[in-house]
């Protein structure tokens, strides 16, 4: 297909560097997050084993970040098979997106510190208001490629299209959710942040690739 | 094209471990800015919401920063799409604009440190400095490849290249200004570099692509 | 091939785009070891060469881990050469056992900071432990890739896949003989994982690519 | 040429792999530098500008290690432009490489610690000794590939080759030089170093590219 448009064939390698540049800075977001794990100081008198199983909640966030992030990689990943071209606003809009995702293990490193002391529902909420505004950032982003078919293959298919714009638009919504619970019950937002985590993981019948 | 012109296929081969290279370097420049934003210490008496909002000069100078370096590799991005060849003193250039990309946390996490205490000024100097030596290094870089043509592609546009000379020789200026400011109003220092990285980032009508 | 076959073609492109990102998550976690040396404090009475040779389980930990990831990375890299396709699932399971490698520098801090003090067997067991983990990922990436030819490139080659396939099957015995042996002596635990390293570094002669 | 060769094509194609890779651990061993450039503690009475000049031995390291570091990517470029073909041996002498430079961000932070300190002799031998090391796994990589054309292009040129084999059998001297002086004098080991780095940095005449 290349060979024969080489208009296209210009396009798609501008893409590839934004793409390894994206994979780059999601990629190193996903490997900061065990700086936040400490090793337990030695000779403190406590058996390390127990030491390092009171440390569960940085596990726990540590796992639930690096599997949303994940997510968020698959889903990026995803929209770049539609996306072909590429123009100024776009790569700021892809800027911001990575700006959000770079943050990440700031959220992570402060749920894991509160999570059962006082402040675990402003912890909570963080962690969960900044799901949010990522999942508005790679709205921005879907939206302002996807409108009018404006950064897409030219013979993009609009039903595959209009599926994920639908999709996108709910997305918000459960990190909504998450972030209202926070300030009821810690625990269920951030089961709640955890389970869609695994539900995204889990592959849609639908949507095999 | 690349078919028909086996030295070119070649030079552009070159061009893409130097453009991965810098993707690279400016990626983890960017995500590492991250790790100068600390969780506040659990259990020391103020309500941690308040606690976070204290802590706003550093999340305004990693929003500064993570832009204006955005910006700094679209830019990266935008010459090398001119660019065709390299050579050894090339690599060497685009080797210091790397390390001066690579500093920029340090000059964030000491804005970031001393805002509103003794020595901002200085820190804020500092800010805008480091900035201008970057600007410098791109000039640099710039110069030497476009120089008669020098590592550009055959048939580069010399309008499109002279008009990219003219826009960078003004670059350095705004944070020459930015500069002095810092030791007259450091509000308006910081808040200069801040509206330099947004206007940036915002598309100039003429340069879409 | 890819231009006589343009389903692999874009197939191709995909597995391309997976890899980058595993190779910048291997690369990060092996260069982010580094950061768990510490130097000694200065002006504290002991001679620096004294002080530096006393750290020794730092460097043999070091070594020992990079060797280890190294080899995965190698072993990832001999796993992609039979995968052609990707899939939802195999993207969750690759993710996973990325996951598995971000997390290595935190055993490898713990073991580190334990060898010689109370806790060491502790440390030695999460530490080979956590090895079995990721040598039960990689089966569970290769057997879902590999299992009747699923993501493999149409024209594979049974023999060498079913190869591997017995291979791996023994991987994560030897780990798992490395974590029983932590609790009688720590020293033969981890000399067998370094073991382990050296000898997965050193060529097998069927296997010299 | 790839469109007739397609055993080379392949060979190309895992090059490709592992330049990514070895990019991606030059480029966060150069990034992760900077973490050892520490912001002065605000607030405790010396003037910030006083404290940043005396911190200059971190900035010294940083840019002699940055330069070096850059030097040894554009040397491993270098390299990969005769090599064509991969083999186990190959890759495991190339992680030996990229192990030596993972570990560099600590001999430069114990130099940048110790110089004007105690121990300012180990820490110069430490740094310039690292350097022998890594000068040593680039000959031992080098001369793996290029002995009898091992895993060089078919049609390599044996002249280029030869020269590049003499050039580095010095390389490891001038180290071994720098080492020898850090137990004489510390300033003057330490600006070989630098001095090496500002000498490979500018081009020589006859190897422009």
């Amino acid at each position: 297909m290349a060979a024969r448009q080489p208009v296209f064939e210009s396009a798609e390698k501008e893409t590839g560097r934004v793409e390894a540049f994206s994979d780059g800075v999601f990629g190193i977001a996903m490997t900061l997050l065990v700086l936040d794990i400490k090793v337990p100081p030695p000779g403190n008198g406590t058996r390390l084993a127990e030491a390092l199983l009171r440390q569960w909640p940085e596990y726990f966030s540590y796992v639930t970040t690096f599997l949303t992030v994940l997510i968020m990689w698959m889903n990026h990943h995803k929209l770049f098979r539609h996306i072909h071209r590429i123009n100024h606003p776009f790569l700021v809009l892809n800027g911001l997106l990575l700006m959000g995702v770079t943050l990440v293990p700031f959220p992570t490193a402060l749920l894991a510190a509160y999570i059962g002391h006082t402040g675990e529902r402003t912890a909570a909420a963080v962690y969960s208001g900044w799901f949010i505004v990522i999942a508005i950032f790679f709205n921005l982003l879907w939206r302002y490629a996807a409108s009018r078919g404006r950064l897409l293959a030219r013979n993009y298919d609009p039903v595959a299209v209009a599926a994920i714009t639908r999709q996108y638009r709910f997305g918000p919504l459960f990190y909504v959710a998450a972030f209202g619970l926070a300030f009821l019950n810690v625990a269920v937002s951030v089961g709640l942040c955890f389970a869609l985590a695994v539900f995204f993981a889990v592959p849609e019948r639908s949507a095999r690739r």
